[in-house]
């Protein structure tokens, strides 16, 4: 699949948007803002998924989605880490199915 | 990068469990009780790891952006969707930067 | 309490709003915007109400909570509903209580 | 407005739930777990309240905003707040309104 390096790709994208001029660069911007202006972001995009998934928009979905996962990576960017960290999280997870998969993650949880 | 066919697999393992029984699977669980039971799994899990993020908990942070995009992917799942169409969405952008990619997003949103 | 009325107010306020030019208020504004221009908001609020509450400060607290409220009457007041409404259910819900209270939601929701 | 003290006698009846014991009251339950417990709480309720405005299913509207308001509630007792803080907070901005309000709140923000 072409698209399975672009979270790569953005991922040192971002890394380099880190020296990059805040009046230049919407990414540079958020990093600027600090975590509460990434965070907010990703709160808002979050909630701008549900609303185009309750519209049943496809197009939406998928826009809002990339959204919500670019700010994520913006977000992982900022805390040092990557795109590789979650979906390495997600890799150990997948022999775990079913409900068994659910007690774990709950398991997981504080 | 090993972790990149994650998200097919659980693409297709998110297909596959629509025809499981929601009493033995956590997924076909979600998949029964409608847009509502995925969405609000979506909503939680974002507001989690706004809660992580704002804690500076590493691993923490990992783990609910995990559990997000866990979450939307089944959302993708239940529309017809993939993570695909959500890579190539953020593939399409890639050539956009800065500000313009701000102000190309601000547009395309109604 | 002097406070007490306000949320009446605000109600009545908003309905005369209903009829105003979006260019010159902003609550206007948000009617014209339709549902997803208000539900953006209430999920933007309640996104920075979480973060102001894990920064432990008082003061953007209740700024928070209060822009989250505002947001809620415009919503209510979009769909002909107002904070009576709410406020009637809270205390409808008030003689129920400890983890009777709690059982009773979780039943009351679908 | 009859309903208008409920909010006051919200905020006394979960100031004594502190001293309760979490295994008997939901809320105590809440303050127990701290306040992520509560957040989460606030933050799943907001995303509970936009897929119920999204139906436009007004009994439903009116219970998921009471649950968001009482886990607000919640959050403010926890912090040490009352609704008459975000009551008064309400107030203070009463007299400002349309574009004017807007800005004021913007420029409020950090």
């Amino acid at each position: 699949m072409s698209g399975a390096d672009i979270l790569q790709r953005l991922t040192k994208a971002l890394e380099r948007r880190k020296s990059a001029s805040p009046e230049g660069s919407y990414v540079a911007g958020l990093y600027a803002g600090g975590p509460d202006a990434i965070l907010k972001k990703v709160g808002e995009e979050a909630s701008e998924t549900l609303l185009a998934a309750k519209d049943g928009d496809k197009l939406q979905i998928v826009k809002e989605t990339a959204d919500l996962w670019f700010h994520c990576l913006v977000m992982l960017s900022y805390y040092g880490l990557t795109a590789d960290d979650v979906l390495q999280e997600l890799q150990r997870r997948e022999g775990v199915s079913g409900l068994a998969e659910k007690a774990a993650r709950k398991k997981a949880k504080p």
